[in-house]
């Protein structure tokens, strides 16, 4: 038996973000990503600081737009089709959760399709399903991205995908499918995830449920891809996958740890996605 | 052992036309649906007088829009931007597949969304994903109302799909999900299907090969749906699955028949998606 492999996406984001330096410095102009956070939601500023920190140490053109959070409709609608119209921005994000007040399914349709580097239009989405090129979300972009960096076979093997949102779980077994991975979807309402964990070559786990896989769950040498993340009373963070146990288990081929999985992965897409609207834009 | 249930689709089909016809009644206008085909596939042809002759029936406003098959890209394009602007048409229908110089990506779009009754545009796709209304595609429809009319759950059933197009399989796939059915997706790169329908609650085969599922592939009390349809040499029509042996079955709960079973939903759920067109355009 040997160790599993520990899947580095803090290493790997590391290496993507050295490549879109690179890249950049290949263009006269500045890619510009811009960050609208609407109230006083703490993770929501964490993460906004962090895409921040991270498009500016590329040299680019960073906004972030704070709105209170008694924004309105009107005002935020305004904002949007302000930066659709500013040829110095390229990616917009619009950061979730919104207040109560405001609808996600409102404003996420008003940022144009080409700006759209979070791929949450809903003609991202279609284009998703079609194999069509367009934006895809970021965090199971990055997901493929492990998968890919470590030489982990896709093309006809089980998956598992458990959770079912926009942002991850539909997305990733779109993009599962098109590689021709045999995917299935498992949520809250599925009977026995057992049945379909234990013959799965890959699990990805997107649910936010502390150690909701353990080694009780495989039943083949696995890949483990965790999703998840939830901060614990003692203020660390920890995944969907009961992590120590897991690395103990023969058949835990590879896994994602938390932090330093998927995490970093989510930001370095997104900088990868504002590149590709920004090089779109200059041709 | 009880025997198998037959689902019948060609008698809820014309149950739903009727309900369709007296629905008609209460409007001052006529719906209309026009078709488009190119060139001369003589199985497009039956098709369409079908879907032609299922319209009239119910009083409609029916345009079959025959084009040679040497139509041009620019020909193409112009026939489906009248019928966007003809206020007489409600749902537009470019019968696939085209002559190999056209692309249906290329032509799909063209059609406004609102008149897109196949739903293939690629913002309805995009809306089923996200589960907001639009034109969801006639096929797996229909598949839902057979499973809806004969009371079987769909809610935390393993349901397996097999076939990945955006015309059945895809479509079925995100209906099922949204009645959070825990689902997978299996095609022609899959590994062992019987690993997946050996648990199946619910089988949705739509592949096209003749006989692909026996009885070995059951391991459950298990309802099938056949979408496969082949033209066997003795010129009958056959589907995906083994219709006879599969009726012996002690773990067949309910199944479909070809024809008979999926194929007259498809023509009733394009009238419907038809008339909920007219009905949006009436307002």
């Amino acid at each position: 038996m040997t160790n599993p492999m520990i899947l580095d996406g803090k290493a790997l984001a590391k290496k993507i973000r050295k490549e879109l330096k690179t890249k950049t410095k290949a263009f006269q102009k500045t890619p510009g990503l811009a960050v609208i956070l609407v109230g006083e939601n703490p993770a929501s500023k964490v993460y906004v600081s962090s895409k921040q920190k991270k498009a500016k140490a590329l040299g680019w053109h960073s906004v972030l737009i704070e709105l209170p959070s008694e924004t309105t409709k009107e005002d935020l609608t305004q904002t949007i089709e302000g930066l659709n119209k500013d040829d110095s921005i390229h990616g917009i994000l619009l950061q979730l959760p919104l207040p109560d007040h405001l609808s996600a399914d409102d404003h996420i349709p008003q940022i144009v399709p080409h700006k759209d580097v979070d791929g949450f239009h809903p003609i991202n989405v279609g284009k998703l399903a079609l194999g069509w090129d367009g934006f895809v979300p970021c965090t199971p972009l990055g997901v493929i991205r492990i998968l890919e960096e470590y030489d982990i076979p896709i093309l006809g093997q089980n998956v598992v995908v458990i959770g079912r949102s926009m942002i991850v779980g539909h997305p990733m077994a779109e993009l599962l499918l098109k590689k021709r991975a045999s995917v299935s979807i498992l949520h809250s309402k599925t009977r026995d995830m057992k049945e379909y964990t234990r013959n799965a070559d890959i699990i990805v786990s997107a649910t936010g449920i502390l150690d909701l896989i353990g080694p009780d769950h495989l039943g083949r040498h696995c890949t483990l891809i965790d999703v998840g993340i939830t901060r614990k009373d003692d203020g660390t963070l920890a995944g969907d996958l009961q992590y120590a146990k897991l690395l103990e288990s023969p058949h835990c081929k590879a896994i994602t740890p938390v932090p330093g999985g998927v995490g970093p992965m989510t930001i370095a897409m997104l900088l990868e996605n504002t590149l590709k609207a920004f090089e779109a834009s200059t041709r």
